[in-house]
């Protein structure tokens, strides 16, 4: 191990904000020494709480974490946040109109705040956010708060990882609460209505009962927690329910069964994206693929057989490596 | 190639909708006798005009392919659907209340309808739906229309193989514009308001173009439309639009740039769908895994560690099978 990264986890450990803002960096980059430092800070993880908030833009996942800090922070409590970002293909930059809500916090050293862009990541977007959160985790935070937008596979992916999942909607926005009953989306543990100044907040609320009622019952109520974020309304007693659920998944056995079944999805997501990987790398240098290409183009030979070709050069290379 | 096969093939190149009906349940249940099927009838496909439809659930997706498909049967174009249904874990049944509106056409044997659950198909929900279009090409239909909810990885890549993507929003629904908006979502070629009876239906078309306005500008111009499918109003110039669209990608080339990218990433969907596969068989049978993730669950060894390890066995196990 380099002497300068066992100096960068050394500082992580000790709560450094600067090693870990570099930690984070060396992970998103695909650096072999953020690995390297990951497997060093590994036996230090496991202490924080994970709480993944997912909702549709606008819903104020981000004014809420800020509230939500804002009362963690009151109580002694050491907090991360990480979003992740959908950037736009119009300002080609992040979304970051929301975040100002959390520039509160910028100056207070118990809150490490950091985005990640959901594209440019080259489909290991959820394993650097996922490795992100083991350094949060490393770095002595007790609350990391994961925010994603929910939509697409890799967002799933991350935040399925979390302990307790935070489901945000706001009232008046229907497509949410139709994708719930849809089955689209998996039962979250809490559900936040936002906004509930507005005019149609508890039709929402109804409307949340009608699809929960008709769920399966597992031990776990899911509770509906009306908020106004802005004005930290209702954030007490969100954060009474996050409590209840850490209680909750601990006391019965919960929460070591999730983190198996995370940890096993993590291991294998991480098999898959390097196969991946390693695949589009031989058909970017293979010219044997771009000759198959053409033939699947000309419909003269079909994309399964075309598929059964290229494996079997990829056995062909494994071998080779292995010898 | 077997006997059997060799019949269904001809049957179904000769439109027969029995054949149709029995490749695509091979396809489905991932019977070595489907991906055969397929073989043989590939260099018969490239010809149907393939639609994708998606929005949220309860934008009116399948009455509205109802209503283009009668506009469609009346210019004695053969038409099939191919429906990716969200199953409701509650009910543990397909969503099918609004498959109702294509029961006009049931007993047309111009029109061929299929639904397929996105629960159950083991990951291979997008190979198994790309596999089907297919075969609804080299039965002869001349449009067929891909419907999804647009939500979930496998569903964007199923509807990324269509020539024509419809975007199908309803009025007072924001979630899809915020998604198009935030760039989760890409922006289609043709943008439909469905239920445009409802006061809010201009709002939402000025917010729409607002969008719209901010993304690059290409070479098509990305029209708007309508319409109140339960009532017909709308669909004709819908048509049109569709029509227009084909004749623009025709004209441009897109068409074979278009295909000639979905086929790649057919075949390299393929591959990984297979090396998943692989992997998690290899997972299930091997007793080290189990105890390379024990030492995960106790934070004793990470899980990119883990995931070397594994892929080492894999690359072994590929060099044997070589050998």
């Amino acid at each position: 191990m380099s002497q300068v990264s066992h100096t960068l986890a050394q500082r992580l450990l000790d709560g450094d904000r600067r090693a870990l803002a570099r930690a984070i960096t060396l992970v998103e980059s695909d650096d072999p020494a953020g690995w390297e430092l990951v497997r060093e800070i590994y036996p230090h993880t496991g202490n924080a709480a994970i709480i993944g908030l997912t909702g549709a833009p606008g819903a104020g996942k981000s004014t809420l974490i800020g509230a939500l800090t804002k009362l963690r922070r009151a109580a002694d409590r050491d907090v991360a946040v990480l979003s992740i970002d959908p950037s736009s293909p119009f300002t080609h930059g992040a979304l970051l109109g929301d975040r100002i809500r959390l520039t509160d916090h910028f100056l207070d050293p118990g809150v490490f705040i950091r985005s990640m862009a959901n594209r440019g990541a080259l489909g290991g977007l959820s394993e650097a956010a996922l490795q992100t959160a083991l350094l949060m985790d490393a770095a002595g935070k007790d609350d990391v708060f994961l925010e994603t937008v929910g939509v697409g596979q890799a967002e799933v992916d991350i935040i399925d990882h979390a302990d307790t999942i935070v489901l945000v909607l706001m009232p008046g926005s229907g497509d949410s609460i139709q994708a719930l009953k849809a089955g689209i989306m998996e039962i979250p543990d809490i559900i936040v209505v936002n906004k509930a100044d507005h005019p149609l907040t508890d039709t929402m609320v109804r409307e949340i009962r009608g699809v929960l009622s008709l769920a399966p019952q597992r031990g776990w109520r899911v509770p509906i927690v009306k908020t106004e974020a802005s004005r930290g309304v209702g954030v007490e007693e969100l954060v009474a329910k996050l409590d209840e659920h850490r209680a909750y998944i601990e006391a019965e056995g919960t929460l070591s069964e999730r983190r198996r079944r995370n940890l096993r999805s993590e291991v294998v997501g991480l098999c898959t994206f390097r196969l991946r990987r390693r695949l589009e790398e031989q058909l970017d240098s293979d010219d044997t693929f771009a000759g198959l290409l053409d033939e699947v183009v000309e419909r003269r030979l079909d994309p399964a057989t075309a598929a059964s070709r290229i494996l079997e050069r990829l056995d062909a290379a494994a071998a080779s490596r292995e010898e």
